[in-house]
Parts: structure tokens; C-alpha cells; sequence
């Protein structure tokens, strides 16, 4: 199986079309209906192939609620089913027959459980298609962590933790994540860690990492010339040492790095107000004083502006897999509250499905180069 | 002195009038021309006596460069000119004549000290007025750190710590920072410290008495009833304990005693979506899901959506202060790029002279029951 993983792989590089996957997510938040509502629209279906993961029948209720006619072939094997068509959707995997826990005492336990396991199965379908080298990316819809751990998974907190195992590079090489949207583009340098472990974990490494990754992403979405900003740890970027020293001792060094690399980067800056900055908030035109790309170096430093900047229209993304692969994601959540009401809407998850063919044709141009 | 400033003090309290004292701030900035916009407009005028700190000589340039004619008195001593007056302001406090150090060794140093010398001069005989009971409220403008420094108080980071020493009431009871804006009000349970450092010093009782401060300045802005987001210190808010324990430990049991003690509060809740809830984004009438006042664990995690969210429109209030004096300043810095321009916008200087008399006001009805 690994030796015919490598020669599909190689014959991936050489071809010009790429692949990829796309999770349906939580079947009981708008994960399926966002699924079905992009894909029938997304005009990047004419340079790729798309596997679904989920279950058909999961996909079929999607598309009668949303009065979407089917519009997948079904996958015989994981290579997919007929990979000549054009425009063509391959459904991959069939029906997760409940959780492996018997200890659930009621039906709606049973019922999130056998959620949680399915969508948790969909990502793993994906990632074996990824580790095989039959896809470049993967999409993944928003899952429920509650179903996870009532599937016997909450060993993960999300598809990062998991992608990161089987698709990672050790330790030493984490992944890193990105936000894209309309306004603001952003790398976290620390993830979901206690906040005060975060002085003691943050490395000059890890942000000059971030910051690498994160400008590659940027040009792969057509930003020429990535300008950085680099977010201080302390108030005021620590205020000249007077409130911290690891913005003078660790954050500055990275900067200084980066720039000797060739990175315009910015930095240790107040990041307080740094936001304000950011590209997408530029009246008009280009404005000389803003940034295409910050480095936060944490989750709530990065994720306030974020979400205040970009709501429901950012995408998740993770880098630094293995093998350049890449993992896009919409960035809101299963939003059960509407969930089979036909309301949801799928632009978030169509921003995640062009930025996955972007950073995936980035990824092919690098190694063909 | 202290026995005449008690006399004066429970005089101010039976009687109608407020007083505010307004310093102009760093003279190389757009204090002094913010404040002569302000003070010529200001309704407010009608409900209190003004003094006016930072020079006759300042305030009469930045008059003539704003094309406005000279509206004050000049007072003799500190307890004013013509008390009588209905509208009247009165600018206190002389020529400063330079900052005390001579170890400055060229000519652009020396105007920054002096001017350093100057603001600060300006904010002590504020203070002094307080103290005496002369005034209820304080409203600062924006002075220059490195001025500050170079005039030799480089012990002072900001008024904020100034005014604590002066007007504080100890360790045990330290003062409040709080914003105000058309969409966020917030207050800080930790200011101006490492964030290595917030772990250790955020307690229970830190944040309890930052929300109920919050809530009282709330109230006297005409939130009848005020509910209060707490966030959460790490991500997701702890996520259960998997990502750190403040939050069930300090934070959570904060919320129960507010609760308790009939503050509706909320949380701890996760940071980095619970902006979106701030009472000031509901697009029309009362959402029921939205959040009066946030109370953020530490600097970054307030000052991000305080900035993002009102831009230059807030204003910074200093609450806990002795004897119920107010402090309020607009949350810009001293803009020096546009200084001496007369383009300067005097609409946060106006909204802090607003807020400064709301407050004295609300504190002089809780004296009096």
C-alpha cells in the first residue's frame, strides 16, 4: 500500500489536475447543506477533482432540503471512480454504522455520538487519501468537539490536533495556523495552550516558522509583497521593557531574522492598535502604512481581531503539513441553531475550497519548479 | 491647608455646582487645540465650573491657531476667578519654566522636557484641586511619555499611575480602567503588567470589583440595566480545564459572587467571539443576546476590541479613585503629525467632558442619599 501511495503520488506531480477532499463536518449543524450548496456553484470544480466525505445519504437528504439535484458519482475505492470527467464529484465512504462506546445512557447521546463518529471517520477518509497522495488538500466542514468526545475522541480538540498527528512533522516542525479573509490575514505563533504557558512556550522559531508560512500563503493568494507586522507579547510590546522582556529578548530577534531573510517584516508591535492596520481595512487603494500579514502570538490576540474583522467570512487554515498538503476549513462553527431551516449560507466554505486550489496549485508549482 | 480643603470639600457637597479641572495635555500635540474646540462647544459648561491646567499662554495660541476667541478668567488662586459665573472657565497655573534636569544635551530635548514638564505640572494642580474638593472630575488630555521621561518622571508610565498614587486608595483597592464607547464599554481586571505575570495576579476579587465599578459607570450613562460579559483568560475560555485552570478557578467563582450581589453576569465566556455581542454592534433595537459591559482579563485582550470596535471614539475613565473623583481622557494619543494643523477633531475631548460630568453627577446623588 505505501509503494502504491509514492507512485500515485509521483504520477500526481507529474499530471496537471489535483485533487480534493471535502469533510461534510457535523451532521447535525449546516456542515452537509453549506457542502452541497458550494460545490454545485464552485467553478473551482473545472480544475480539480473533489472527494466527499460523509456518507451519501447524509450528502442526498443535504441536497433534497436544499433542492440541489445529486450531483456526485460514487467513489468504488478511495481513488475515486472516474477520475477523466470534468467537474466531476466523487462521494467516498459509506455509513458508520454508531459509536464504539456502549456507556451512553440516552438517545440524544447516542445520536451526537454517532455524529461525532462520523464526521471524526470523514477527516480520517480524507487524511488516508492525503497520506496516499490522492489529494493535495482538504476541505474540512465544522464538527461538533461534543460528538468527538462522545465518539471516544476527545484526545482531539479539532481537526488541527488530528491532522497534525497523522499529517504533521514532529514537534519541532508544528503546524501553524492561518486566518484568510477579506480583511485581515493572520499566523498564530502559539495555539491552544493555558495563557500562561505561553511566555514560557513562545521561541523566536516558532514565530519566525509562523511568519514564513504565512507570507508563502499570502503570495499564493496574489499579494506580491507580503508586509508583516509582528504582534508584541506584553502591553505596549512591552513598553521597553518596562512591562515583560520577552518582546526585546525573543519577538525582536524574530523580526530581525525574518528581515535578514528577506521578509518585510515589522515588529515587536503594540498590538493594541496594530490592528487597525490591517490591508483590507485600507479606504482605498494601497495605503503605504498597512499590513497584509500579522503574527500573533497567541489564540486570543489573534482570534479577537479575526473575528471582529472578518465574522463569518475568514478561513481557516492549516500549514506546515506534511508533504505541502494543505487544510483549509470554514472558520464559523456547525450552527445547529439553524441547521435544516435551507438558511445557511456557503460563502465561507467556498472562500475555503479556492483558497485549498490556490495554496494546492502554489504547492505544485514549488515542487515542479 | 487640609482643614480648609475639608471646609471647602463638604461645601462642594451640599451645593448644586460640579467643577471639572481639564489639563491640555502635551503642548507639541493637539491637546491644547482639542481642548479650545471642545470647551467653546461644550453644553456642559452650563452645569459646572471649568479650570483649565497646562497655561494661559498655550490655551491663547491654540485659541488663535483654532480661531476662537479667548473665553476664560484667569484665576488667582486655585479655587477659581469668578465662581459665580454661569458658563464660566478659568485657566489656573502660570509659565512653567523648564523641566529641572540640565543633562539634556540638544535643543529638541529641552522643548520636550519643557513641554514634559508642563502637562505634568498641569495634571499635579488637577490633582491638588481634587484633593481640596475643588473639583469632582478630572478630564486629561494627551500627554507625551518621553516627555514625561525627560522631564525626569520617567516614574510615571501614564496619569493613570499618577492619579493612583495621588488619589488612590491603597494596594487592596486599586483603581479601575474603563472605556466608553458608542459600541464597547469595558473595563481591565489587570493593566499594565508582564502577561506572564496576569495568571498570578488576577484574583477573584480583581475582577469583582472591576465589574461592579464598571457596572455603577454604566449606570450613570443611562444603562438602567446593565448585563456583563466576563471573559475568559484562556482559550476557548479554559475549554474545560484542558487549556488552563483560572477560568473554573478565579474567574467562574468572580461571576457567582457578582451574581450574588445582583449583577447579571455572564461567564467566564470564551474571548475571542464575545465581542461580537457588545450592546453597540446590534444593528436594530435591543439585541437580548448582547453584552452592556465586558470585563477583560488583561490589556491586550480589552484594548484590541476597544480600538477596533470605536477607533478613536472612546474614552478612558479611571474609576476607584478617593472620595469619588472621576478621571476621564479621550483615548487618543497626542497626535503630533496633525498638530498646529487646526484639523484636529475635538469629538472624543467632548465625549470625555460628557462622561466626566455624568459621573461626578451620579457620584454627587450617591453622597447625598
Amino acid at each position: 500500500m505505501s509503494m502504491e501511495g509514492v507512485n500515485l503520488n509521483a504520477n500526481r506531480l507529474v499530471g496537471q489536475k489535483l485533487a480534493v477532499a471535502v469533510t461534510m463536518g457535523d451532521q447535525l449543524g449546516i456542515g452537509p447543506e453549506i457542502t452541497v450548496k458550494a460545490l454545485t456553484t464552485w467553478v473551482g470544480r473545472h480544475e480539480c477533482d473533489v472527494y466527499i466525505h460523509g456518507g451519501e445519504e447524509v450528502l442526498l437528504a443535504a441536497a433534497n432540503a436544499a433542492g440541489v439535484s445529486p450531483f456526485w458519482l460514487k467513489a468504488t475505492h478511495v481513488g475515486g471512480s472516474d477520475r477523466n470527467a470534468v467537474g466531476c464529484y466523487s462521494v467516498v465512504g459509506g455509513m458508520v454504522l454508531g459509536a464504539p462506546s456502549s456507556e451512553l445512557n440516552d438517545a440524544r447521546q447516542q445520536i451526537e455520538a454517532n455524529a461525532g463518529e462520523r464526521s471524526f471517520a470523514a477527516v480520517l477518509g480524507a487524511i488516508e487519501q492525503a497520506k496516499l497522495g490522492l489529494v493535495q488538500a482538504i476541505v474540512t466542514g465544522p464538527i461538533s468537539k461534543l460528538g468527538w468526545a462522545l465518539a471516544g475522541h476527545s484526545e482531539y480538540p479539532g481537526h488541527t490536533e488530528l491532522l497534525g498527528e497523522h499529517l504533521g512533522r514532529g514537534r519541532a516542525d508544528e503546524t501553524v495556523m492561518f486566518f484568510s479573509g477579506p480583511r485581515i490575514k493572520l499566523v498564530l505563533a502559539t495555539v491552544h495552550v493555558p495563557l500562561a504557558d505561553v511566555p514560557r512556550i513562545l521561541t523566536t522559531e516558532r514565530i519566525v516558522r509562523a511568519a514564513e508560512l504565512g507570507v508563502q500563503a499570502c503570495r499564493a493568494q496574489g499579494v506580491a509583497h507580503v508586509r508583516v507586522a509582528v504582534c508584541g507579547l506584553n502591553p505596549h510590546a512591552g513598553e521597553e521593557g518596562l512591562l515583560g522582556e520577552e518582546d526585546a529578548r525573543v519577538i525582536a530577534p524574530a523580526v530581525v531574522l525574518l528581515r535578514a531573510r528577506g521578509v518585510d517584516a515589522f515588529g515587536p508591535l503594540s498590538a493594541d492598535s496594530v490592528f487597525l492596520k490591517a490591508a483590507g481595512l485600507a479606504k482605498a487603494g494601497r495605503d503605504a502604512g498597512c499590513f497584509d500579514l500579522f503574527v500573533a502570538m497567541y489564540h486570543d490576540q489573534g482570534l479577537i481581531p479575526v473575528k471582529l474583522l472578518d465574522r463569518e467570512l475568514s478561513v481557516n487554515v492549516t500549514l506546515g503539513l506534511r508533504d505541502g498538503v494543505v487544510r483549509t476549513s470554514p472558520a464559523h462553527g456547525t450552527a445547529r441553531d439553524i441547521a435544516g431551516k435551507n438558511i445557511a449560507d456557503p460563502g465561507s466554505m467556498l472562500a475555503a475550497l479556492d483558497l485549498a486550489l490556490a495554496l494546492a496549485k502554489q504547492q505544485r508549482a514549488l515542487r515542479l519548479a
